[in-house]
């Protein structure tokens, strides 16, 4: 499906992105000029949209990557005498609590195996038994291992508690479904590159309106504060700072695409498809995946390494790239791993040839047995 | 000089960047995967070489814009126990002082007039009467009036007073001369796409990298912790996260036109031509300048608003906008003024063909007078 000699992103992003959401980067913009602030306005109102928080969320934009989209969040959120809860299970939910540390927010980690979901039931009794926490951070699709987290179960505990709720859905908004109608948070974090499948240089956070109002002067950081910049939108459609005007005109671009494939539902659907193709094909071979069905987000999925000793990684990692497939390596920490995209600009006959490619790259190897 | 309907940008930046850069940003690539990581280390190297830093400082590149960088290297450099000393003559001199503030970090401010240059002899009074203070920081050229400041004086007492320096150079670095063998500094603070012409999403910072070694665990914000950023390349030419893939590819190939066009020495030849074009045809005018020549970069000139009540800031900037020329508010506290840029991808004809502009937007407006 590529128009050029470039290899396809099978990864967690940035990934492959249409043409024609490369080819709006090719104008420049003037960041206080009317066409841009109209182009910002409409882009935080269609994330708005996406995430089903039209009247009662806004969209607050943050240059840089998604890690900063969520160290915003959490530094803007949780007031300076408050205290989060980090529901971990994986290197995504790891980082929020190094977010923390290192911003000296105070912060309680629970953890849960990587090859587990978090537990609402358990996170109910953390704070029935803290009440000092006031809010809890969760990772939607957990990249280092391709799991779903059940955020609705997490959300009622935490909204009947009267906790604040942060959820890290980097790699999941646009394609699963999780409406702010239905589901209580006061932000949602993710970024251009994922599943909107725009160019990487910006972030954002949907924030519930009334919990973004009460944030003035909690930010630990005036880059990343949430509230100043909100603020600057609301006033002038400015951002406070140089955005980056390109990597905004893609966005907008890619957000349209979105739309036209049918929003969450469309987008969602087609990479469902990819992620049953790719599966299917990989277990047709003999590969195992790390997680059984039911917990596997149609967003990564996690392999586990074949036993057979002639399989060596880099060699993998290599055999597919010269075929034209960029894969990723595993991030478990027991257990050898690597790790299959299914989002992006790819589609499942994309993900036939990547299968076709696995082939020839085992054969190459010499490998005779996927299985672990 | 533009070959889209794009209007010029004659602004601080994001500006007018080459087609060729643009289309740089055309191609997605892999985050991990060895083209970039190679792109990656060619960059940093480059940026070093610009400074003429090499074998003595690092290139530490940090997502977002260059407030980000600035904000990384002040958290970054200034240990927790240590006290900054700005300086301050304009808007990016106080934005200084609000990072310190949001983010907790001892800081004394010293103010000049906006006007004024910052002065090296009571900079050295300053260090003498308070040994607390560990770092100063300073702006370059002043993008609030288009002032340079004297960095060599300041930072020679700086030295002998063995404190850090860290400088804002923004809008200066790739156009004024500021050589690293020269001007010792603990971090220098610039980004992709001011003189460098690269498009917006990525700051850097130069830092001597005898000063960054002892920089672990200084930081105040994981995102930009430019030790741990410092320790990723290093070890494997990766981003700790997400990079703006595109941003970095264009920023690359304005790498390679800004050394073909002579480097620092060429850059800042075309922009003294392009500020002389634009100075001398505005005053031809009758136009006045806030600054007197001895105290102007040829990065962007205030202009005082003409005395004349047909004069009005909006409608010369719809005006000159029509005419495919983008120019900038003025910052000054006191006083109205405008400011026009001379730096981006633009030429002393463009500079003609703006200053046609202006007469032409004059003339409309029924301005007799230009002068304040």
């Amino acid at each position: 499906m590529k128009d050029d000699d470039a290899p396809l992103l099978l990864t967690p992003g940035p990934l492959t992105t249409a043409r024609t959401t490369r080819e709006a980067m090719l104008r420049d913009w003037g960041s206080r000029d009317q066409a841009f602030l109209d182009l910002n306005a409409r882009v935080r109102q269609r994330v708005v949209e996406v995430a089903g928080g039209i009247g009662t969320h806004v969209c607050v934009p943050v240059q840089g990557s998604g890690t900063f989209a969520v160290e915003a969040a959490i530094g803007t959120l949780v007031p300076r005498a408050g205290k989060l809860l980090v529901l971990v299970n994986g290197a995504y939910g790891r980082r929020m609590v190094q977010i923390c540390k290192t911003a000296s927010i105070d912060c309680v980690a629970h953890e849960w195996q990587e090859l587990e979901p978090v537990d609402a039931a358990a996170t109910a009794k953390l704070l029935d038994a803290d009440p000092e926490i006031t809010h809890v951070a969760v990772v939607h699709c957990e990249t280092t291992t391709g799991l779903l987290n059940p955020i609705e179960a997490v959300a009622n505990v935490v909204a009947e508690r009267q906790r604040g709720l942060l959820v890290d859905a980097m790699s999941a908004f646009g394609a699963i479904e999780l409406s702010a109608k239905r589901v209580r948070y006061d932000a949602l974090m993710a970024s251009s590159n994922k599943c909107i499948e725009g160019t990487p240089g910006v972030g954002f956070a949907i924030v519930r309106t009334e919990a973004l109002a009460k944030c003035e002067g909690n930010a630990r950081s005036l880059s990343l504060d949430l509230f100043d910049q909100w603020r600057g939108f609301e006033k002038t459609n400015q951002w406070r700072f140089t955005p980056p005007t390109h990597v905004l005109a893609a966005f907008d671009r890619a957000l349209s695409d979105h739309a036209a494939e049918g929003g969450v539902v469309g987008r969602g659907s087609r990479y469902r498809e990819n992620c049953k193709t790719l599966v299917d094909g990989m277990r047709a071979m003999g590969f195992q995946t790390a997680l059984p069905d039911e917990l596997q987000a149609p967003i990564i999925v996690t392999f586990l390494l074949p036993r057979d000793a002639r399989f060596g990684f880099k060699r993998f990692y290599d055999l597919l790239a010269q075929r034209g497939f960029l894969i990723y390596p595993g991030k478990l920490t027991q257990g050898d791993t690597f790790r299959i995209g299914c989002i992006g600009q790819v589609f499942p006959d994309d993900m036939r040839r990547a299968v076709a490619a696995v082939r020839e790259a085992i054969d190459e190897m010499g490998v005779k047995e996927c299985a672990p």
